[in-house]
């Protein structure tokens, strides 16, 4: 049960964004021009970020949900997302994406860590300025939504079910059609 | 210098904003409807929390601009801004805020470090779930701001009159209208 009385029984960030549509709608459209909208990185690679950032900072909601979002795109499936959880060091993905998860992971910490040898770095590895933009946006962003979730102490399902149900309508129509805003 | 090239040379983060614009329209509505339309909290109060999220996050873009912003509000000042910088305890400040303050500190560090007797003292303060849900997510989008900010190594301007006269035109016009936007 979350720390305020939300308008349902909808579980994770739903709820509490039910309880503020005007910062809500606001916040999905932030994550449809992160997540969804054309840019320099795949619809996957931005969700792996996601997840990523997530599970470093213990958000079990955000990290399952974006987690499985990803696992839905093409490019991605559910061993890459393990395995980025475990150590993107190793995990299946480009040296550009090892390079732009560790500026996310400093993002994370906080913004004043990231240097200018992670940068320089993540250029070597192939990252433009729209892949380094993004990437930290979507570190900060989920910064954001996972405190937003956790502090509010909302509910997290168990279900695995409940996270691949909102997956597939989330890598098939993104973040702002009715069916994602209403329940 | 940011680490990215961005169309111009506005400073802090209009300069980021300016790269990417579709995000930008989002995260202006999100500060307009968390920090300016109406709620339970003050204008003051809202940005009394941005500026000490900010502070607490060592990013001194966002502390500096939101605390030039909240001492141009009423109700406000700059020297209640200081003392919250220096210790919201003994600064001017209700007991509700105070409260309020200390559940914005814990969701700074992160989401799961918020316990239901930080909400519950909240309540006793005279909180209700609108003052305790804009707390956590306006704490949570400048755990965002600031990662932008500092994550993309935006530049800091020295001179208070830019924050002086950034503050003016926010605490009058808000974060939507053109002449924010657009420089």
């Amino acid at each position: 049960m979350p720390y305020i009385t939300t308008p349902d029984d909808v579980p994770g960030i739903r709820g509490l964004m039910n309880f503020r549509p005007d910062a809500a709608l606001a916040l999905n459209q932030l994550v449809q021009a992160l997540l969804v909208d054309d840019a320099s990185m795949t619809r996957g690679e931005r969700e792996l970020i996601a997840t990523f950032v997530s599970s470093r900072n213990e958000c079990t909601f955000c990290m399952r949900s974006h987690g499985a979002i990803a696992a839905h795109l093409p490019g991605c499936n559910e061993q890459t997302v393990k395995a980025v959880w475990a150590d993107y060091n190793t995990a299946p993905v480009s040296d550009k994406m090892k390079a732009l998860l560790r500026v996310a992971d400093k993002v994370r910490i906080n913004g004043n860590q990231v240097t200018l040898d992670d940068i320089n770095n993540a250029r070597a590895q192939g990252a433009n300025d729209m892949d380094i933009h993004d990437t930290v946006l979507i570190a900060g962003a989920f910064c954001m939504f996972n405190r937003y979730v956790d502090g509010l102490g909302a509910t997290t399902p168990d279900d695995p079910a409940f996270y691949n149900l909102v997956a597939e309508q989330r890598a098939k129509e993104g973040y702002l059609t009715k069916s994602v805003l209403m329940k």
